[in-house]
């Protein structure tokens, strides 16, 4: 399971530019995909865009496959929508809750998704329930267990925005799949970076973008909603793609996930997405997870061994994702310091993953994320950068 | 107010290869476009996304400032969305109805906006009243004026998808001003091809989209929200874009339109957008709307004395929008045989605008839309394969 990085790195433009270690933000893509992009965006200004798009439907149409190969699910139940969050709400806001009833979610959910749960919770008397935390960082699986049942959603997150833990999304699904209660996986960080089975998880609902670990275009993202559910879920918008209008006052809403989506789309970021995809495929998520997770172990080792650096990173299982702060030096400053050095990281500030901050004592992290293209002498490059 | 077709169709690669006229499908993109948009996915290539957005953010707030400059009204009264259906459901979705609600809308309304309005109908128990429509196929303003007022929204569309009337969508902003009534447009066909001043029209919200008249990018649209309402409409989404997560139960909805965006998006489109913006006004949209009007006026002519085609289109004013029917062939074997001699042309199915097209008891539509890169020669070649 060793992966060609040399091959990476030549088919990745990037990587002669800059040491990049922002991938949960947007990864480097490869060739193959912006050219893909950039070659339909051509395509669209020689012939149109309608025109294009018909020419070019076998690629689009490789999106839902791709996607489906990589989720193992079927491409029926695959909606390709702009970006994760809006994949998100679309299956969110098809819900329906009542006051009382109530829904689960971790103390690392993501900002954007507990803002939807506070906004949803306030219209409708729903109540929101923080799991407890493991030992480990992780939503505790006793306390889940204890509160499961009878529960309206449970909504949890892979892999957290702002921490290297791995959640247990497995051990969720099976509670959750023998409680009959619906389960809404965001996958944004994980997609690209860890295999991802929908049958494995025991999710009903996956959400993920295209830009980070899985090296897409900007603007693309998807939705799997399980079969069993589909036709149950009213999605929150309609249009004339979504459903057809048969009669005066009659509508008929399509039976497969792309009720989620909208008619007009952006079709280059969509064939880009089908070819990133299938190039993930091609190195194999098990051979991508195995050198992420070595790189970033590796890079936690390392900065550990820093004066003034701590890593505050959790969970049992860790990914790519690594997060630390430096004694009396704020994480914007240091994410600017190395920016200037052409090392790309970002910041994970306390607004995005609140409840998880605040609970920790944290302030805003520094958060570096390795990908498969990225080599050892590249985390030597940070670490010497931080030293200084 | 002459236009310099010559250098339109220079600046124009498409203008080569097609003869396009399905610009109210999407329009040939100018170079300047298509080339900010491949421009902006190289530099993310080769430096990442998020350090790209962060390199281009003027050529990204350019987008809301030729929007403004377009629209008439403020940058913070804009918000840019992923294409027009998204950008109209943001602000209609956002809109709360109650039992007995009478929204008013136009016989001629858009599929995507009927379905939504029907929708929401059946939720919240509010009506939909379709107004009465005149003798050029407008919706009457004596009927809007006896039943606006105390209706809870105006939604009507300012160029119908099927059809080469543009509604009088001033006099419709009149009435809705005088019974303070919501008024939400759809500007889909019309931004682009007609001037838009949203104080000459009166109205509160607009859509519209980026690939149609306006020349811009697939997926790109925009909404603007009047600042006499923004802050009371609280969106139908919400995330860590639209609002601030700012204590474990509570977040800040923003101030400005951008509350109706998601976080995330396509920024290459984006950029494109504003420079697609920016070009058409270079040209003057009076000046543009002079040349398309005419160009649709000949069109019509030379039509309807072929034998065995008629023009199907109404309206005092008429735009660049020009349908018809040919005796004895259904509208998608004409679409396909032009199509044959690279003469890009439209079908309007009955599916699109059932209202209407059911009303007048007519098939699915040939539509050929011109814009103002188009010749007379041009439409001379559709005329002689049509003949054919």
């Amino acid at each position: 399971m060793t992966l060609d990085v040399e091959r990476a790195r030549r088919e990745t433009p990037g990587c002669a530019h800059v040491v990049h270690l922002n991938n949960a933000g947007a990864a480097l893509p490869p060739a193959a995909v912006t050219d893909a992009v950039v070659d339909h965006l051509r395509l669209e200004a020689r012939i149109g865009g309608y025109e294009a798009a018909a020419a070019a439907s076998p690629a689009v149409e490789n999106a839902y496959t791709a996607i489906a190969r990589l989720l193992g699910c079927g491409p029926h139940e695959v909606a390709v929508i702009e970006n994760a969050t809006r994949a998100w709400d679309m299956a969110f806001y098809a819900l329906r809750f009542r006051p009382g009833d109530r829904i689960l979610t971790a103390r690392n959910e993501y900002a954007s998704n507990v803002i939807a749960l506070l906004q949803v919770a306030a219209r409708t008397g729903a109540r929101i329930e923080v799991l407890d935390t493991d030992e480990h960082g992780q939503p505790s699986l006793v306390d889940l267990s204890r509160r499961v049942e009878g529960a309206a959603l449970v909504a949890i997150t892979h892999v957290p925005t702002h921490s290297g833990v791995v959640n247990p999304v497995a051990e969720i699904g099976a509670l959750t799949r023998a409680a009959g209660v619906p389960y809404l996986l965001d996958a944004c960080q994980s997609a690209g970076q860890l295999p991802l089975d929908v049958g494995e998880i025991g999710c009903d609902m996956l959400a993920a973008t295209g830009r980070k670990f899985l090296r897409g275009p900007r603007g693309t993202g998807f939705l799997y909603v399980s079969e069993r559910l589909v036709e149950r879920l009213e999605p929150p918008f309609l249009d004339l793609h979504a459903a057809t209008w048969t009669a005066p006052d009659e509508y008929v809403i399509r039976p497969d996930a792309r009720r989620f989506e909208t008619w007009e789309t952006n079709y280059a970021g969509k064939i880009g997405l089908g070819v990133a995809v299938d190039y993930a495929l091609g190195w194999g998520l098990p051979a991508i997870e195995s050198r992420v997770t070595a790189l970033a172990a590796l890079l936690r080792e390392r900065l550990a061994a820093l004066p003034g650096v701590t890593v505050r990173d959790e969970g049992v299982r860790r990914c790519g994702i690594v997060t630390f702060t430096v004694d009396g030096e704020p994480a914007e400053r240091v994410r600017d310091r190395l920016a200037a050095a052409r090392i790309n990281t970002s910041v994970s500030p306390i607004t995005y993953a609140r409840y998880d901050l605040a609970a920790r004592g944290l302030p805003d992290l520094v958060r570096a994320s390795v990908h498969y293209y990225n080599t050892e002498d590249e985390l030597d490059q940070l670490c010497t950068q931080l030293r200084q």
